[in-house]
């Protein structure tokens, strides 16, 4: 008899954003006139052209697939070298890390969730909430977790929240975590981590021998030059963090699919009996054995985005989309909704109008403003009360969106 | 204390391949001036250009960068509908499988590993040896095997040997199995399964109420019209069998990466308790939550090996390499080495001369050759004693690969 893992039953109805989907795809049925001029602020992707440097790059290296001297069979699965060392040299290269301590991969949901892998049971891990819901999701189908209450909390996590209450930062646990997700700038609330705050789970993370997740997919977004972009600009993290990024939300990259992990050779884990076990050397076995590295016209796309012409033009994009955050949180704050993010990172994160929960407004401004956002309870507890908007579109969108806002909520 | 997954302990040095790069790479630093002659038999990587009609689509599909308004983000993460449908159409038309059980991922390797994830523990795993290395490793990660003997077998694994004794064909398990991995055409060995063993093999799963994943990577490679291409043309094998395929082997995408699994939705796995849950959406949600679709431009590339061009050259592609195969059997038969594959598959499976291991038969290609073969124990203790060359090459190649083997074995 072949055994299903039990584990995936404990997961609530649909993953988020297919929920999401869900809903727009039935308005769509009933509604098809007003759907027509439905606007996307939910699930965050991009919308503007992907940079000419890197299509450039593409159209390069699938001419060498037409020669057989050029042509390009598996890769490493770890990721071409110039590719590794090109993301070292433009951003990590102050930071002490090395281009083999970089693995390449086809998309950070693939590795913030695939990372558990390499991890045992028994693992203690603490989230922020609210929180990108894969986090959860994949720590629950590898048996991290009990069974969900009724706000959709899973026993066995540990939640930290981020409210209006701690200025959305959330408390270093007073429990002890083995494994702790991180992501700053952050998904959903677009809030950032001062130097301050990472120092203290550095520290937290080293005195408990826990391992940071750091996930910087935004990190392109940071403005503000005293903020950290990586985890690894705070001595002592070598010993106790990896970091993920992502190629998607810069070089807008959603559609295409190329991401990285950092982890340090210093990082360790250990065994059930305190021996210590390079973490590098687990993911290394694990990418040989499961991965067959990203795709070469994509890696080859990537590595043009730190080109001269590729940074140029990702700036623009990032300037474009900031500009669309400033705009939304203006709108909000005229509106009198709290609002945070949308300074650093390309998420503002909104208190619903009184009286109204997250997937109430989601559903209200679907129905009669036409547009999506996503409902703050989507992404934990926590978030109940909240919704998130998107930065990642075209101006038109976002100023049509200001409009629809303003007058559905005035 | 972040605790490893100590499962990954129990796996020996290295995965195959890479071993066998260590070994070359070692053997070029050594003799850089032989180490230019060398010819790669080894990694069943292809060589030749990837076909125009593919190129031109994935041109195009990056052209679709440019513009706004044909700009692809985010796709679905079980893949687009239009290369789901082309698969069917081609594929399995008479086979009963509908678009939406096809799942697009970004290679068969990633798929046969990462399909673990939803099966639960205490599964009994067979496997035939030798065997894809994938197989058993991905197995020993997830906690379904003891430890190693000193053959490198695994303890609470069933093998299943393929040896002269029994025409390489496995026998039928007298034991309970639940997941079973079959292969065919067989990598390493080559073998193809006739309607009669794939009927047993179905009606031994939907006795045992096991299932097979059966692994077709190779498919196109067949030639005699009486075997079967895929396991669904066996009555019944919607009711216990998944299917791996891959454009890795027949539109030369190793490099480019895409592959797919088709898992009806008939397909049932059972809880501890008995109840029957849907294959189908536990990889759905797997898919949902830990994939976020494959390259947009690859799908399209994907999709044109379909096309009425992409189809002619795809199977110039597989008349260059079964030309190959064709040799390559020629020169080990002349030589009087048993010799199976090579004619409905891309391997040729050949008994190392009298006294010779495979290792040893390995090392003796590499150092008196300088041709890279792959070792039959790689694959399994019932590997030993032969060793595997794969056709993938240019013909000028492996004409100098048969010359050579001639000399160093007559």
């Amino acid at each position: 008899m072949a055994r299903i893992n039990e584990n995936f039953l404990k997961l609530k109805a649909g993953y988020l954003f297919p929920e999401i989907a869900r809903r727009v795809s039935a308005f769509t049925s009933e509604e098809p006139e007003k759907a027509a001029r439905m606007i996307r602020c939910g699930i965050g992707d991009v919308t503007e052209p992907l940079p000419a440097a890197v299509r450039e790059a593409m159209h390069a290296a699938i001419d060498e697939q037409a020669s057989r001297d050029t042509f390009k069979g598996y890769g490493p699965e770890q990721g071409y070298a110039f590719l590794r060392e090109a993301i070292v040299e433009n951003q990590f290269a102050a930071m002490g890390i090395e281009p083999d301590e970089v693995f390449i991969s086809d998309g950070s949901k693939c590795d913030t969730g695939n990372i558990l892998d390499i991890f045992g049971k028994g693992n203690r891990i603490a989230i922020t909430d609210p929180v990108y819901p894969v986090y959860v999701d994949t720590n629950v189908m590898a048996g991290n977790s009990g069974e969900a209450d009724s706000n959709g909390a899973f026993e066995g996590l540990i939640y930290l929240p981020c409210t209006a209450e701690n200025g959305f930062v959330p408390a270093i646990p007073n429990e002890k975590a083995d494994l702790i997700y991180l992501c700053y700038p952050n998904n959903p609330t677009g809030a950032t981590a001062s130097r301050g705050e990472l120092e203290k789970w550095v520290a937290y993370a080293r005195a408990n021998n826990a391992i940071i997740l750091f996930d910087a997919a935004y990190e392109a977004f940071i403005r503000d030059p005293a903020i950290p972009r990586s985890i690894f600009e705070i001595e002592g993290a070598r010993e106790c963090a990896m970091e993920f990024r992502s190629f998607s939300k810069n070089g807008g990259f959603t559609g295409m699919r190329c991401a990285y992990v950092v982890i340090p050779k210093t990082l360790m884990g250990k065994t059930e009996g305190g021996e210590e076990v390079s973490i590098h050397r687990l993911w290394s076995r694990r990418h040989s054995t499961k991965f067959n590295g990203a795709s070469y016209p994509i890696q080859r796309g990537a590595t043009a985005v730190f080109s001269e012409a590729g940074k140029a033009q990702v700036t623009a994009l990032i300037d474009h989309y900031m500009g669309n955050a400033a705009l939304l949180r203006a709108a909000c704050e005229a509106l009198g909704l709290l609002v945070i993010g949308g300074q650093n990172a390309p998420y503002v994160w909104v208190a619903c109008p009184a009286g109204v929960d997250s997937w109430g407004m989601f559903d209200k401004m679907l129905n009669e403003a036409q547009v999506v956002i996503t409902p703050g309870a989507g992404f934990g507890a926590a978030g109940e009360g909240y919704f998130r908007i998107s930065a990642f579109n075209t101006r038109e969108k976002v100023e049509e969106v200001c409009r629809r806002l303003t007058s559905l909520i005035k």
